[in-house]
């Protein structure tokens, strides 16, 4: 099946070059397509690498790999196969990995724990050795290439490149990051994934890494959502290749901390949107804004419970100011809520307050914020100040079509 | 908006007459349309009532004084609004309810904790109490109507009339239950709620009812859903009249005890069932089985996980058995599930067994089991005794046209 293009896509921004890395993707044929669908990304020695993963119960062999590589904290290549999840696979579908593993750290001469593997596609068949073999074989002697040809490569029925860059000052030294991601939830038949990788030059540790990267995928990958389904093998991993010229980074105390973490944050929330804007038959960008909760948390899974609402993203869809239904995902969401203090508005205007409709609410302006593609919805919960903004599309016969209509 | 009947109605049943209850219905004209809109059924003193409500924070006024007039455990009268759910609606909202309830004591010469009211309908208009006044004087001089009549009466958007009944022996005495029922979720436009009301001439004592709908209700009602969204007047009551003669019934050891719990929830079943079928755009009836499981509890919160996920349920609207959606619903469950232990299977056919697809799977019969009506989903978690049937059914475009194509 062809998609169209997202009409919420944008065009992929210039990127910079990040110093210790590059960029390789051939085609190994892992479906019938022709096109490149395995990256294989080489990493200067001792990079720094942290990452956050799906917490589905049934991971792939891929993110259960990825958690026990993490510990070392360093990272040479990174291989992502796209077509086929390897996902549900068994024991077949963990050799098929170490398998891939092997081949690289002989041809790297590095460690086992250095290799980092994504696979996303089909669930339930295992990732054809030979054909990975032989896709490894030939990214080890491709010529190098550009940021948007390995977003591309990574991409599955994503119908746009999706990538994001920013920089930090560290004291004199310009530091640049550089991201990539695919997916949008559980894309389309059979098709699962989110994958999002980071690059940057800064000289930062792996623990401080991940606790910034933890934190960053808190504020964004955690607050989007498409359609609520976690896929099985859900991958953000940040890599700092440690070329910039500065001292090195080792807590939020030196210098340099914030303004990195600010670029990794950055980088993350385009990204993470970006997914959105990929959303299965998105027509409108939906962010929800939560204040007034008793934590930061429970804004967030207010905000979440708005977002995964089918009748609050199909009442966005059909330009329908409906607050009804934005007090009903309030009220399910498990969380501390008090009707009678509850805010409810949409794009600024105010419809509710305090548990009750505005005398004087003008739709009017209302309306006229829904026809657009870019939507707000605001919550003030009045209780607490805890506050969190949740990204989301909205549900359309687009999702059901692609979904429902075609076989996998 | 006119609303087909959905392809998995069934017929209304013959339903028993209850001892000691009069139905009687009229028009009291909350919305502009040309049938009866509140029921005002009518009890004998001394009848038993329990309920169970929404666990929504933003329950409605009815909601609210429900569960407080529950305490008393008797009940001599039911109103039920159709076209306005009085929801988020504040002081306004709990006035006109204390209205129609002081109206009722004062005609019956009952307690205020004796009449119970529930309406449904629009969210965030407060229940025009002038017409409510007109409305419930009207009802208690309206001649007594029967099932069929009430059952229609407390519908919304509901496309055909729902009812069940059933009957046990208490010792030599036969008892009779008949129950009626509305909705499907938050059902359409602006409109919400499920309201579900029970009736028997058994003699049981209000805490004994109360513990057998609770259990009832965590088997039935509690296993349904079609959207994931929960209504903020989802409301259950169960009422015994008490006329049958028998020994009076109050603690689980007493002779009739088990039958009359076993009518209950075959009454409870049958009308949590048939709110399934009317969900919004179905055209499939889904049963998810899920066995193996920590606990029955943990069963069933993988079951709604399952019939939740919008991915599996466009899969079966389009015949798909793509059981890596199912795999991936269990995984993000939040409960404990092993991959490697895993196997499912449509249809009484299992497509993969301990994390692997079956070898010899063969995909014919499953094929064409989901080409019928009446789909069965079978998730075995190879870690413990707890099991649990959910019911759903498909999300097709017609959900999608009644809840986005039209404006409220």
């Amino acid at each position: 099946m062809d998609l169209d293009r997202s009409p919420l896509a944008r065009p992929f921004p210039e990127l910079p070059t990040i110093e210790g890395m590059t960029l390789r993707t051939v085609r190994a044929g892992y479906k019938a397509w022709d096109r490149a669908d395995l990256t294989l990304i080489e990493l200067i020695q001792d990079t720094a690498v942290a990452g956050v993963f799906t917490r589905s119960a049934c991971a792939s062999s891929e993110v259960e790999m990825g958690r026990e590589q993490l510990r070392q904290g360093k990272a040479r290549a990174l291989v992502v196969n796209a077509g086929n999840s390897n996902a549900f696979t068994g024991y077949r579908g963990r050799e098929a990995v170490e398998q891939i593993v092997a081949q690289v750290v002989e041809a790297l001469d590095c460690e086992r724990e250095e290799v980092f593997v994504s696979s996303t596609g089909v669930i339930g068949v295992p990732l054809p050795r030979d054909i990975a073999r032989a896709g490894v074989a030939a990214a080890l002697q491709a010529p190098p290439c550009g940021w948007e040809d390995a977003a591309a490569a990574i991409g599955t029925t994503d119908t746009f490149t999706k990538g994001a860059g920013a920089s930090a000052m560290v004291g004199e030294t310009r530091v640049e990051f550089a991201g990539i991601v695919k997916g949008s939830g559980m894309i389309a038949p059979d098709m699962a994934t989110m994958l999002g990788y980071v690059f940057t030059d800064a000289r930062i540790a792996p623990e401080l890494l991940q606790e910034m990267l933890s934190s960053a995928n808190a504020a964004t990958f955690s607050c989007i959502t498409v359609d609520g389904d976690t896929s099985t093998s859900d991958t953000v991993l940040a890599f700092a290749t440690g070329r910039a010229d500065h001292p090195p980074i080792r807590s939020w105390d030196d210098a340099g901390a914030d303004a990195v973490y600010a670029a990794l944050l950055s980088v993350c929330r385009e990204l993470a949107q970006l997914v959105v804007r990929d959303g299965e038959g998105a027509r409108k960008f939906i962010a929800v804004s939560v204040s007034g909760a008793q934590s930061d948390d429970s804004a967030r899974r207010v905000g979440l419970s708005i977002a995964n609402s089918p009748l609050v993203k199909t009442a966005i869809a059909g330009g329908d100011a409906n607050w009804g239904r934005v007090v009903m995902a309030v009220g399910k969401a498990g969380e501390p809520a008090d009707r009678d203090r509850l805010s409810i508005g949409f794009g600024g205007v105010w419809a509710a307050r305090d548990g009750q409709p505005l005398a004087d609410y003008d739709e009017a302006p209302v309306s006229r914020h829904l026809q657009g593609e870019e939507i707000t919805i605001e919550v003030d919960l009045g209780l607490g100040a805890g506050r969190a903004t949740v990204w989301t599309c909205d549900l359309t016969h687009g999702y059901i079509a692609i979904n429902a209509d075609y076989r996998s």
